[in-house]
């Protein structure tokens, strides 16, 4: 069963006129967990506190919670309540936002399209996950209406961004914190679970503005995740990709952190490309330990995100930019239909798999 | 008088054992707010819920605490604490971090340094702020000790940081929210008031990591920032340093907000340098424009920073990176000692004056 007893992700929801709260997502329903456990830490109106808590406590609790489930349902049912009676909000309190860039098939087509016949990837790509910080404050829950950004599209143009695009990536969202100046230890330690990422780009005012400082407002207008936050503990973990060279002492892999989610990117309904997560060059555990080599400190509520999703094949592309090469090859849609980039009006679902389980979806819609 | 009655920056102290609460410096003392004006919004431990309340409860505020300063002081001076009895807290939560790159003496030296041989500055650096997010997390109030950090310091080398500098900047704290798609409105409705900020900067970890996205660990391990947020209202202004080409419509200034601060860098106790801020290239008012131009939000606590404040003259640099010329040329100290880049134990304190008003400083030692 999609939404059964081995995937129970946590989500905060609020029926009409309630205060939202902490629930885990069970068919078709979500449990009201404070009630439900007698825990008053799933009343807080995101997931932060429990987070905090540690693995430990994160174990015991899915054990608790799929116990009720499963056990006999007269007093849970109580606490089950209809999916179509409430409404779902941001899952955390993000605290900072990174950006990786961990996919060699997305790094390497970026590479192509924006510096053709020179090598793809940059000198230190393959020695170190690159990223940066993006705007945590504008991270928001699916459903949320996304505005075009306007802004700098080059020398002298300004106006509404003409090249908006997608990046379907997977997030990990931090529950454990360090103190600066100690890196982070083993990453199920710190790390509660993953959600679904859209982190919208407007290609042109990047192009633009990057150098030499990066992302900025190319990015910041908003990032877009899931409702469901899936624990670590559920997902199917795989070896990662070999890696050459081999990466310094501190960046070797602690265990199979491969996660083998197959990923799908629809557009206005139509799926237009299937990204599978099992390919990435850098695994999220070698992102924790780069993120914080540096003695740089985690709070509950970081958001380290894997930056693209982009397998070898056309249709595996997590981007526009990439499934499009810059917009010179548009992609078809059916009736005729055909995008460069996106419309006003246009709605990005990105749904993905895990086994059996189903980590949901995040959408937006452009307006 | 230096923290007299035309000062009166807010802060977040506590005595020993007691809770942290917002003050007032004046001369050599703080006022516990929350008592001397009968409001709660003063007992939260951070400036946040006060800098949320805008610009005419600011005024009221500062207008009120200067009449009791300045009446009759037997009722106000039981609230008044030495500042030998506290301890200085970080005054604000900090929420987005931003880092601006705003001194076209600072920009042309770094191209100069980067890109001998070629045009200093980018071709976008006219055009736009050029500006980047910072780990929002790792922002420490004055006094921290700093951590010297490890990385990657190019290919095949970890270590400790080898290059280890400071940027000497004034960073801008936002009181007044905006909501996501909508451009901030007056500078003076949504900022509060200025810290100083050092910077700190690895340049070894951050030339091998930043292409093509921008500073990361370079600059995440470590942000201080001085106890003592000065309100904008305070502040001496001046018009902003001549631009050309005129910017576009959305980043015309919006009055006078050059700023007539005079900065201070010093090394173990000896001035190196004394960046003048007065002859910014883009004013802050064209910061907070370009940040929502595309319709990101803000939040009570955002923090933007000017980015590394450089005159013309060789002792007017804010970093070492260009007093030392990246290391090729050391600094002489006292005593004989050279410093190319910071060294384990040295203390670097950055002061700052605005006409007779002072905002004291921010400081840290490496260890």
């Amino acid at each position: 069963m999609t939404w059964g007893v081995d995937n129970l992700p946590y989500g905060v929801f609020s029926g009409p006129g309630e205060r939202p709260r902490v629930g885990v997502r069970y068919e078709d329903k979500v449990l009201d967990l404070a009630p439900a456990l007698h825990d008053e830490v799933f009343a807080a109106p995101s997931l932060n506190p429990f987070m905090a808590r540690g693995r430990a406590a994160w174990h015991d609790t899915r054990t608790l919670i799929r116990n009720k489930l499963t056990g006999d349902l007269s007093v849970t049912e109580r606490h089950l309540i209809p999916l179509d009676q409430v409404r779902l909000h941001l899952p955390f309190e993000v605290a900072d936002y990174v950006d990786f860039y961990c996919s060699i098939d997305h790094a390497s087509n970026i590479g192509k399209i924006l510096r053709p016949g020179s090598e793809p990837l940059q000198p230190n790509w393959r020695h170190l996950p690159v990223g940066y910080h993006g705007r945590s404050g504008t991270v928001v829950v699916s459903g949320t209406p996304i505005r075009r950004p306007q802004g700098q599209l080059g020398q002298g143009r300004f106006g509404p961004c003409q090249k908006l695009d997608i990046e379907a990536e997977l997030g990990f969202v931090v529950g454990v914190p360090t103190e600066l100046g100690s890196p982070a230890g083993a990453f199920e330690d710190h790390v509660f679970g993953v959600t679904l990422v859209n982190d919208w780009s407007a290609r042109d005012i990047q192009a633009w503005e990057y150098v030499p400082l990066g992302p900025f407002l190319g990015k910041s207008f908003a990032t877009s995740v899931s409702p469901w936050v899936t624990p670590l503990e559920a997902l199917p973990r795989v070896p990662g990709r070999a890696q050459a060279p081999q990466p310094p002492a501190y960046l070797r892999r602690q265990g199979d952190w491969g996660l083998d989610i197959a990923m799908e990117v629809l557009l206005n309904g139509e799926t237009v490309s299937r990204p599978p997560y099992s390919g990435m060059y850098w695994t999220p555990d070698q992102m924790l330990a780069h993120m914080t080599v540096n003695g740089a400190s985690l709070r509950t509520g970081d958001l380290f995100a894997s930056g693209t999703v982009s397998g070898p094949e056309r249709d595996e592309r997590g981007s526009l930019m990439e499934l499009t090469w810059n917009g010179t090859d548009p992609i078809k849609l059916s009736g005729g239909e055909t995008r460069a980039f996106l419309q006003d009006g246009d709605t990005v679902t990105i749904r993905a798999t895990a086994g059996g389980l189903t980590l949901g979806e995040v959408s937006g819609t452009i307006g």
